[in-house]
């Protein structure tokens, strides 16, 4: 398969491609490296990649920027930041990517455990992954052309722990290599409008 | 207690008033009508809202818009719709509404069946009802003084099949009633963080 793998350069981009480059060809994209920049929160960004990129197989997602902060500081435009970034540059990936998917196709978009188990300063995290893995369920029934689309939904990371570790007490950090396994079983697998929680 | 109640005037918002007017002060708004106007879109007209009516002991919204259409016509302006009325409307007024709350109030807010259970055309519905329903779990763990937040999330209304019916094949109505005692559970009840599916 040929599979364009978004935000490739980060940690967990970095695994998707080591799980999948032995068996497949992988274009890879990021904002500032890779064989293609794109920055998701511009629309115009995502068509010139889609352009420059051709048909693909698979289009993965590993990328996507939300604001965290205290509730009590939260505001609109700081919701904004995740809306615009994570999940409307995933959501646009989708809507403007359809058409460079061959047949039988499939997206893979990251979400991850703060839409159902929430931590402090997660208000914006928990909004953009909730509303990712929903859309993902009502996407998978539109999709033409066999094409399929899943979310994969990682726990903290234990290679982020370093950083994310005092937001995540308690919470079992898990591979990163677990959650790009979660990526191959939505690209090299059947399934449709689910949601992987890893 | 003392209630406001937003979008007062529409299916929902009238079975509310009628469940909760017996034992409570009502305050209706809505975008035309009620005791005070408000378009939950505008985060001015919010604070406006807010302005002139006061300490209150719950905050029930019963509104909120999204654009219905095929994936395959869907853009990110179409997706702005129910971003900027459903979804941020309803943050918004916790957003800006918490200090309008008195000790131990509660906001009670409204999401829906196809977050996790996608129609055809409803993919901008179920982007936002997942957010909310994210949304509502993360801001119950950072309110201060005891203050609560639900979200509500009915099926298709018994009194609105006549227009939505076509759109909600073999879903089973539930009377709008049983979404209004929803909101008395929420409002009266001791919960947050819940997710009630009507």
């Amino acid at each position: 398969m040929k599979i364009l793998v978004i935000g490739a350069s980060g940690t967990l981009g970095q695994a998707v491609v080591r799980e999948l480059s032995s068996r497949h060809d992988i274009i890879t994209a990021s904002r500032s490296s890779g064989d293609v920049n794109v920055d998701i929160k511009d629309i115009d960004s995502i068509r010139a990649m889609y352009a420059k990129v051709g048909k693909v197989d698979a289009i993965a997602c590993t990328a996507g920027k939300v604001h965290f902060g205290p509730l009590s500081d939260m505001t609109a435009d700081l919701m904004q930041v995740g809306i615009k970034d994570k999940l409307m540059g995933q959501v646009n990936l989708v809507l403007e990517g359809t058409a460079s998917l061959n047949d039988g196709g499939s997206f893979s978009l990251i979400s991850g455990i703060l839409a159902y188990d929430p931590i402090r300063l997660g208000s914006s995290a928990s909004l953009v992954n909730g509303a990712l893995e929903s859309f993902v369920k009502a996407a998978a029934i539109e999709l033409p052309r066999g094409i399929r689309i899943n979310a994969i939904s990682p726990n903290v990371f234990v290679e982020s722990m370093e950083g994310y570790g005092p937001f995540f007490r308690g919470f079992k950090p898990v591979p990163v290599a677990d959650a790009a396994l979660a990526y191959s079983k939505s690209i090299e697998g059947g399934q449709t409008g689910q949601v992987y929680k890893i």
